[in-house]
């Protein structure tokens, strides 16, 4: 399927490996921290940064995008950089990738060896801030396109290749969702490859096939109209910090099953063969929870913790409170409680519905003399692209072929913007990442494994090719 | 059964009415605020003019007793007052009556309409605070006591009388136990006589014939060590606040039962004629409710409202919490949840073994990976006197006697000092009060009716001759 050559994208990406970490250094010397105001300048100056080294690959169209300024009262968001590369065959392809080119905040005395932002090289590891998450994953397609054209003797990659890299990622991305809808005509892909996850580990090399939704609310209980005396009232008038707990309790069932009526409706099941394939990965329970800082598994009844975390969806206490809270005791009926909730969702259920079903499981459950409120935040759609999508066998074929490896799948329970993509130009989305566990995102010493990075760089070497090779992409959005 | 003639009494009454307003008043103006440190001075001339007082009401022995003097370091508690006048007769029973000079915080600002601290008489009313709660209470048992004398013509009164008037019961009787167990030998008795509670309302004078006891602990629960990312980990690993949430729901069962195993264990259960005497009561539910400042009421299938509150043991949340509880939303699995729950106890019921049913029934309920700790605060247990005892009958009798109208009965669902007296005695407590709802204790404005304060000195005035007639009053504690 591949019209790149292995040795000649190897022989490419080796003879230019050292000016491209020298590039990623300078880099990574940006701090680039969106959430700190101070930052700014330099969050922009690595937009220009990008900007500049894209046009220096080769890209015809690179442009700053300014974010936020929604209008004369919009405060201006950190700049994206945009990069088109037409491939200038009919029925080619067109591709999207994604990533950020802003950082966590970092520094020395949070417990880093060295300093964040002087990238440096130990036993085949780059650390700095950004070095994985996402600064390093980003810059692997430049050196990954200029290999796919030095292998094949093209001029201009084999699909119309886009770029977007957003500045405000590690700030939540407020004004993501509206910048790709005003652009949504620039960014017009048959495919999207998020570069902004990671891989099982170093000896299993997997491709993520979709994340998990998010919409999440606060349940506010009011009883009595102040707190009242537990001795002269309590037991005969209803208690909204009960209520709030007998809210809490009941979104499981016995077997920790969601118990909102209507929850589940509409869910794409995990299929037999993906199930098979998830158990493959060779999980250590005790290390998953070390990870999780915690002290036992626990969760649906029927399920693995993978399938649990990736695959199902859920109902979460985020946080619970009512009533007294200080040291000590006090007898009181408390007036009011409060509730916080979120809700991982999966590809076939509709936010939407979830938080009508979540109104209605609320209202139906209180009893007379509760009054209730609830306030949804917002919601991020679940994306799933199928193990059989055109796209992502690409992928797969493209990561096997660097890392010479089985290349297994994983999904990631986390929520993210890539579903905003998804949403707005109705394409699948795939994941494009090396990253592995260890590289200790929005941590100190945070590194990217640099025999990973070349691996990266190759597969994006390979991937372009296959993609136009395997036919226009499959254009069925996620589901 | 008496031997007070009524004219005689009332005759004796009216002509002291006046001069026993006028000493109140004096007792009144002394603002005896315990919870204020710089009213100490005030608390203790309260304590000095009470004795000076009983002294010149013809108590032989009275003393002003310190608290709180545990060791060199005990910091001294506010002083209560002792006072004995034995009835000089063989066999006759020995009473103690006790109430409080201390007084709740009050300031003019606070939306009284006359200074709380200079007592004034309009339209039957005497406005001032501690005018009901506790000083106007404790006081007709002066002129009372006097009443008694005068009309049977005795020197002493016909039962051994004690009174302990305690200077701490609005701070919560901080050194009031340790008092009592100290001073047990002094305050030896047959009875207690509790005056600082009320009756159901003017038209409808009661007895009060028991207080529920209580016991209340906090749960303390660790999940993670720290806060997780619930994307990540959220459906796999437990949830502190939805097991805290859990076991609060789970405090009770469908029908608003508590659930815990082993709580109701011998309870000494309402009888028939105690829920008949109940029912007749004349309970507007629109208007408990205003007062409890709730929207409805709720408790356990099967009782009434009153039912509930006197008579019935509760499990209450007092406060809970655990997780994010700021604005918006945070998507984490909590590191810990805190359960503050209080328990009101009934006759027959035992704090210890409710301690331990919670202890057994927490530990049961939590899964694995949830550590928990269980501390209980204290307790204070419940005290009933059966409707049948004798010296309940007297009460009822001298009540009947000053009102003229049937005495009906009532609990208190709270819980108080007269339990320690009960534990530390080995004595029935009894309640006589003739403050009604609208009195406004611990608000601005309290007052007491004249007419209902004089039918309280009637009382007093028949009680003892009663008592002693009715022969030796029966030691059976309560249960």
């Amino acid at each position: 399927m591949s019209n790149t050559p292995d040795t000649a994208v190897r022989a490419y990406i080796d003879a230019h490996r050292a000016a491209f970490l020298d590039d990623l250094a300078e880099w990574l010397r940006i701090p680039s921290v969106s959430a700190d105001p101070a930052r700014a300048a330099d969050v922009r100056r690595s937009a220009q940064w990008l900007a500049a080294k894209l046009r220096e690959t080769g890209f015809p169209t690179v442009e700053v995008w300014e974010t936020g300024e929604t209008g004369t009262d919009g405060a201006p968001g950190a700049p994206a950089v945009f990069a088109e590369w037409p491939s200038g065959e009919e029925d080619a392809p067109t591709v999207l990738v994604y990533g950020h080119h802003d950082v966590q905040p970092a520094a020395r005395e949070d417990g880093w060896h060295t300093d964040p932002f002087e990238p440096t090289a130990v036993d085949g590891r780059l650390y700095a801030r950004g070095a994985a998450d996402d600064k390093g994953q980003v810059f692997f397609h430049t050196l990954g396109v200029r290999a796919h054209l030095a292998a094949t003797g093209r001029t201009a990659p084999a699909v119309n290749l886009k770029l977007l890299i957003e500045g405000e990622e590690e700030s939540g991305s407020p004004n993501f969702p509206a910048l790709v809808h005003a652009r949504a005509d620039r960014l017009a892909c048959d495919a999207v490859i998020v570069s902004d996850t990671g891989m099982w580990s170093e000896d299993t090399p997997t491709v993520c096939t979709g994340m998990r939704g998010l919409t999440d609310c606060q349940i506010d209980l009011y009883g009595p109209d102040q707190d009242i005396h537990s001795g002269s009232f309590g037991g005969a008038v209803p208690n909204p910090a009960t209520e709030a707990a007998r809210l809490a309790a009941a979104l499981h069932d016995g077997d920790r099953r969601v118990a909102i009526p209507g929850f589940y409706d509409g869910i794409v099941e995990l299929s037999e063969a993906e199930r098979e394939l998830f158990a493959e990965l060779p999980f250590d329970e005790k290390r998953w929870l070390g990870a999780a800082h915690s002290h036992g598994a626990l969760g649906e009844a029927g399920y693995s913790t993978l399938e649990r975390v990736w695959a199902r969806p859920t109902a979460e206490v985020n946080g619970i409170g009512g009533g007294y809270q200080g040291p000590g005791g006090k007898t009181i009926v408390p007036s009011t409680a409060q509730l916080k909730l979120s809700f991982r969702l999966v590809a076939g259920q509709d936010a939407d519905r979830v938080q009508q079903s979540v109104r209605a499981w609320v209202a139906a459950a209180l009893p007379e003399g509760i009054r209730h409120e609830v306030t949804f935040w917002g919601a991020t759609r679940p994306c799933l692209t199928p193990l059989d999508h055109p796209a992502l066998q690409s992928v797969v074929r493209a990561m096997g072929r660097a890392f010479g490896q089985k290349i297994r799948f994983t999904r990631e329970g986390g929520s993210g913007p890539a579903a905003d993509l998804q949403d707005a130009l109705g394409a699948p989305v795939l994941f494009l990442g090396i990253s592995v566990p260890s590289d200790g995102w929005h941590a100190p010493n945070e590194k990217v494994e640099l025999d990973l990075l070349m691996k990266g760089v190759e597969t994006a070497a390979y991937l372009w090719g296959d993609l136009a090779a395997s036919g226009r992409t499959d254009r069925r959005p996620s589901p």
